[in-house]
């Protein structure tokens, strides 16, 4: 059954995942050509509704867009009417009149895109939205750990950092359980929380969750900006605790372990400068794959496309 | 005889006027096809010169300007050496000098686009200047009443609010009565102005004017940023005095009237709620037609298109 | 042997400078014709890294790379976690991982567009970086140069103003001695350097640098916004000892000088109201000319394009 759009990866099934995965593959390897270009989406338009700034995140859903050859258009919510008070529906009752066929979101209160998503027959892709979910961060992710484990079921995925605020968190872990992966947390007992999946596994201890032998090392961005910093007593015990310190690293390289990050990433916190040389870090590998796992979802969603 | 450029709806012969809600039409029937792209534009550049921030406008213009093939580039104002004390005239220079084929100008400054007209070969298009004019307003409102009113000759149309202010007034009073549709204005004494054209109606209280016998009540925003709140005691007694409160709405509804507003609305101001979902609103068309009569706008003034 | 960046001048042979000058003509001339677009960097994208903003050079590259059919994204630096502390290579490293084409860096460290460019596989091209370099500003001027004086060698360019601060000094200067033309500074003791280039003379007086005879006066903008104000008693003092006053335009008039300048111009500072209507001020020519010349950089830095 197609989907309009993309709220969230739990709303997707195994099947969709895969298909999504396999999709983005060809649309990597356009980036490799000359022209990085398809015309998959001529004629269709794209608006960017960015309530919460992302340079990354919003170039990345630009560049995508533009090689399936749409045309973007930025709804500049900071200039707009929204910041004197326009509601939400009023916004979206525009850009529906303005006849958009796709809406690419992010806020930060949780569910937000889902309610516009009601009120459009624009396909709406949620770029992330409070603590609830990222799907096309969670698409990157298990597109990155596929090309390194094409057969992933089975390998075991630590993720770290603020697991209690962190969409990526979320959307990321959905994902990997759904193609049976095996997750787990490591975090300050107050970033972690106790409720939630049961299949999930809990550290709080570094060494312990190594004992658990992971494949790969997922660091959270630590937000500095956000509430995150009140948790634990600073940003050096923080690196002391669960970041990737040299002496980590080198373990690490040893148990011949992959890192990966959403990025940006915070150095001296979640992880020393040597990670950024170290050759099983795959946090570029995201970048890059950022873009083809978005053009994917964008050809997938693409209205009449299915 | 061709025009370089659109500034005001005053400069538009009727025929010219008939003319650009004609083409606006075939452009709408665009939005409901897969691809809403023509090449009719294509090579042409369409330079954005905003002094005054419009999410709305600035998206509409945008979109418009894509849809048929054309380059749009921002000048970036508010960064530019303009703040540094630029004179407007150098400004102008720099864009002539780029050979932009359009300049898409708002401005706080009444006349301020005629002058830039006056010194560039790029075809200037107003997009609303001070409380003098915003001619691809009033072309998107007659298209409007169009749809609704294929023969719109004696309807009538009561515009509400701050008129003495309102550019977007001046130029939608001007079309209409171009058109032959009988005007009139509703507001505050010290918000209407008691000199102007001789046929149209004034107003200063709602059921006065309701006995006039509107088809369509035409409600202007209340510029909350502008001058406008200190003219009334306060926004409730604004509402209470002129805007549509449920019970106006009731009525209207059983008069079978049409409510236009050029948004962003304030609700609980010039409206209740309750008109986002009334039948004959026709805010949201404004909306699209927006970008149908600004491509119409757009192709008419095409260098070399007539 | 092909370049994959232009950082500065300096890196580049005379025949290459030839080259780019020649090839500036023909993409002058498209501005000419009705479509002003040509596919040859079609599918390529470019990457706008602005961490100085700059209303003008920032357009004239939007225009010149949509003009050869590239596909343009801002990375918008202010908003970034750049300002949050990323270091430039996270940055870089994220331009690479998105296999941009092209970047044009902008910043106020002198030297960081070289930096930038060994980091990644992406043709960076110096939109201005500190005190060093303005490449593009140097081809758009010995371009303008040329226009009017097709063999140029031996002519005299006199450049005044704050040349120790002005990377558009040091760019220019270069690029005219390469091509055998003969350079004097004209500017306050303490803003002409005493060491530097041999073969170029210098003046602090402009009675006296009159009198070496220049066929072009390029003068410098004063930087408001940076340090230069501090080297002078006042702008008014500055206009009177260096700027082009009513009586000096008369005097360059009657010899038939050549005026150049940058922009954005400081009416009353570096030059007078009049000297915009005087007939041998090529400043519009340069804002033309620089889309032109930055249209032949892109081109010749095209990825496989040697």
């Amino acid at each position: 059954m197609p989907h309009k759009d993309l709220l969230d990866i739990a709303a997707l099934t195994r099947e969709e995942i895969e298909h999504l995965l396999d999709q983005s593959a060809p649309f990597k390897e356009l980036f490799t050509r000359s022209v990085k270009k398809v015309p998959a989406l001529k004629g269709k338009s794209v608006l960017m509704l960015f309530y919460e700034p992302s340079t990354r995140t919003h170039s990345s859903f630009e560049v995508a867009a533009k090689r399936l050859s749409a045309d973007v258009t930025n709804f500049d919510v900071a200039q707009s009417s929204v910041t004197k008070g326009e509601s939400v529906r009023e916004t979206v009752e525009t850009l529906q009149a303005m006849r958009t066929d796709f809406v690419i979101v992010r806020h930060r209160s949780s569910g937000l895109p889902g309610v516009i998503a009601k009120l459009t027959k624009a396909s709406v892709i949620n770029a992330g939205d409070g603590t609830h979910a990222h799907p096309t961060q969670a698409l990157l992710d298990a597109f990155t750990i596929k090309e390194n484990f094409p057969n992933p079921a089975g390998k075991k995925v630590l993720i770290t950092g603020d697991i209690l605020h962190s969409r990526v968190a979320r959307s990321t872990s959905c994902i990997l359980k759904k193609l049976d992966l095996d997750v787990a947390y490591l975090g300050p007992g107050s970033l972690v929380p106790k409720v939630g999946p049961e299949n999930i596994r809990r550290f709080t201890n570094y060494d312990e969750a190594m004992k658990w032998g992971p494949d790969i090392v997922y660091l959270l961005r630590v937000q500095m900006e956000r509430q995150d910093v009140q948790y634990f007593p600073s940003l050096r015990e923080y690196h002391k605790l669960y970041g990737i310190t040299e002496a980590r690293l080198e373990d690490i390289r040893k148990r011949g372990l992959y890192i990966m990050h959403p990025g940006p990433v915070n150095r001296g916190v979640e992880l020393c400068d040597a990670v950024m040389d170290y050759e099983r870090s795959l946090i570029n590998d995201q970048v890059e794959n950022g873009i083809a796992a978005r053009m994917a979802v964008l050809y997938w969603l693409k209205p009449g496309g299915h």
